[in-house]
């Protein structure tokens, strides 16, 4: 079978095609032969500073496909239609998954969409409940409205949190999307100080929780957007990691939960327990339409180095899908 | 009655006993002849920076003494013998307190050593329990066990947290004291690196839990001393409130939940609703010693200020009292 790996260490122009001998189902797994695969920023960051995920030489960590065999002790039945998030191997035209990760896709979804669904939206969902307690009527400020996981946040923290939802971007083309997607408040980062105009849109309260991208540079401005006993999830470092000056009395008597996350390195066990939980409370609504995956881009397996670099460019509003079969 | 207050903000040579008209108690309070108060950190911070606490000009935050009078709808008998925490105006021979703050002081027990017990072992308990979550068999680390609130930590960890305690101190006297108090393992912060110790005592997996009164000059030995999925709570700025370099990827990596908590600023709901778990869970356990106030030192009342030098001075194991009525 045909899978893209790393030649070394670099840029986009590492990637390269390989043939790999199709890989076998163990117990509890499934062998899938891939229709669409999704193009995530820790490939990128694999890419760059090591050679594929894990023990896998070959990128990539969602898919969507076509259940080829099983394992001993799985119950899905060949050919079903299946997405969800593989332990690496996803840039490849077979891969395996355990069983407990594989989500049923909709009817009405394409593979190209049901592949742009795992990542995002489980990590969204996770941030947004599990890690961020999001309350019915709570306000929740979603920064990179436009990303994949923004894109998934808003309509999350809409449709399942009942909440308000305050989001950031660049562009009025990616505010005006956000709006489709639910967004009650939409501040363009670049013309306004979200700071502020999160204090106006929430009676100078601040928010009960921030879904935070961004890290360094937005720190100060976070602070000041976030109400007293707030929640605040770190989730990306799209501003950078490096902090020259923090303040601990500013977390101490705002009282600021300050949580990290990634959800990539969590176990099996985790990411079984979130895929369960995720797909009793959002299939229905993505069968008919309340939840919509968001598809930016769709690229031949062999335009991976293309798509990796539009992604690295930013100009994304949702997810960069790789079509593999 | 007489009342300590503060002429200018600035040192210990700044307090001063006036005199002031007895308060009376509204609906819902409680008039206390005080017959001990306990001194806080935030009472030095108060002197430092402005003349009293809210708006009362009186400095103190927690008493023990014997109910003088009751407001309308409170069910509390003149007489009784309560400690508490109050809204500013504790060094002095009477105050006001809500009602629903109030705990019956067990009999064992002197007025000097309730005066000792609202303040830290309450936040203690918030801490370890509310914001910490911690689990039986967990491994907390308690930084500064020689403190008021490292002593109240320790033994609440212990004797309802069922957890291993792990604890900081300076001197062989204050480790061994908290030894003595049910610490399981005690590291001299100044011998020894205390993140090596701890790794050695968690078979290199770090603690589920730290509760921080530190601050910055830990921060570093902090991050490495906590386990993956860990919990942090930030609960003092001895070390300095001021952090020059703070790397984000370290929170993500380890998915730390970090946070920053006060006390004293809470509404008095959430006071109120702290006492009440915290009476029920604790008072028959220092009614037959198991848990234990610890006293450092009884100051008369016209010596406040060499007890507020006392605690500057960092020498004292638990806590400091003035002596009343």
């Amino acid at each position: 079978m045909k899978a893209i790996t790393v030649k070394q260490p670099g840029g986009a122009e590492q990637l390269q095609i390989e043939e790999f001998a199709k890989p076998d189902p163990r117990d509890g797994e499934l062998l899938i032969k891939v229709k669409a695969a999704a193009v995530n920023r820790t490939d990128i960051l694999n890419r760059e500073t090591s050679k594929g995920y894990l023990n896998n030489p070959i990128l990539g960590v969602e898919v969507a496909g076509i259940v080829e065999e099983v394992g001993a002790g799985v119950e899905i039945e060949v050919g079903t239609h299946i997405m969800g998030l593989v332990n690496g191997g996803g840039y490849a035209e077979y891969v395996v998954m355990p069983a407990e990760r594989a989500m049923v896709i909709p009817e009405n979804l394409s593979f190209e969409e049901a592949a742009s669904i795992p990542e995002v939206f489980l990590t969204a969902y996770q941030t947004l409940f599990w890690i961020g307690h999001l309350h019915a009527d709570e306000n929740v400020l979603v920064h990179a409205g436009g990303s994949g996981v923004g894109t998934a946040a808003i309509q999350l923290a809409k449709q399942i949190g009942q909440a308000n939802v305050i989001t950031t971007a660049g562009s009025k083309e990616k505010l005006d999307f956000c709006r489709s997607l639910g967004a009650d408040v939409e501040i363009n980062y670049k013309e306004q100080n979200f700071d502020e105009e999160v204090l106006n849109a929430t009676e100078n309260q601040g928010v009960d929780l921030i879904l935070d991208f961004i890290g360094a540079s937005y720190w100060s401005k976070n602070l000041e957007s976030i109400k007293v006993d707030g929640r605040w999830v770190l989730i990306g470092i799209l501003g950078g990691a490096n902090l020259e000056n923090v303040n601990l009395m500013e977390l101490m008597s705002k009282r600021i939960q300050l949580t990290g996350t990634l959800l990539t390195p969590r176990s099996d066990e985790y990411k079984a327990a979130l895929t369960a939980e995720f797909s009793a409370k959002t299939l229905d609504l993505f069968g008919n339409n309340t939840l919509r995956p968001v598809v930016d881009q769709v690229f031949a397996f062999n335009q991976i180095q293309q798509a990796h670099e539009h992604m690295e460019n930013n100009k994304n509003i949702g997810k960069i899908i790789l079509k593999v079969g």
